[in-house]
């Protein structure tokens, strides 16, 4: 995609600190941490969403953020790390390219703090999983 | 692994509402949701962390997850959603058999919203990648 920022990243056309590269795989620092050794891995080839990425290339960027991640908790010294891929602005996607975010994480560090979990009401929990299998 | 409560899901020791199953992927509904439809794809093998499993495991993993996000995504309507795997305590880990989380999201639903992304300093970055690329 002409103006797609990831795919000018993969060309060479925007400068980046590559991490990892492989034929069908590229990871490189996010510019933006949250985190030191925040990292991307996206496919090469243009995909705009999680959903819309094939299995086989999903399975060679997993593979690669697989590798990355002992990479980073080894060079950051992190206590952990999220995988993250955003789909959609509403899940807070800002580049339209599929990518997985490696983010070290330390104790307290006070980033993704909230975790509301709710609770179903009777029943629902199987209805809801029912709508999912259905669209399976 | 005897006490882990993912291992006796897998097992059918202990209940759950199963969307998806195959011979080494279950995915079932996370019974303290962040939203409707919050779904859990795991390994039937018992993998503490992102980085213990297996490549050909996770390629599994990340293509049911992959099949199943299409499906959470139509039955929930949303608009977008979070693919999250937490490692480790400080990550928010809270079950130690590897998991990925598919959180639908809608416009203005409050989760996850800080991102407070950082800056490096001049020639920061470059180290901290140099770092990463050691540990590969
Ligand atoms: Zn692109
Ligand atoms: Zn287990």
């Amino acid at each position: 995609m002409p103006d797609c920022i990831f795919c000018k990243i993969v060309k060479g056309e925007i400068p980046s600190n590559k991490l990892y590269e492989d034929e069908q795989v590229l990871a490189f620092l996010d510019i933006g941490p949250l985190s030191e050794g925040h990292s991307l891995v996206i496919p090469k080839d243009h995909f705009e969403r999680f959903d819309q990425c094939p299995p086989d290339t999903l399975a060679k960027v997993i593979a690669a953020a697989n590798k990355l991640a002992k990479a980073v908790a080894a060079a950051t010294e992190c206590d952990g790390y999220n995988v993250l891929c955003n789909t959609g602005r509403a899940a807070g996607q800002a580049v339209d390219h599929v990518h997985f975010h490696i983010i070290p994480r330390n104790q307290g560090d006070g980033l993704f703090d909230g975790w509301p979990a709710g609770e179903y009401e009777p029943g629902k929990a199987e209805k809801v999983a029912d709508t999912i299998r259905k669209n399976l």
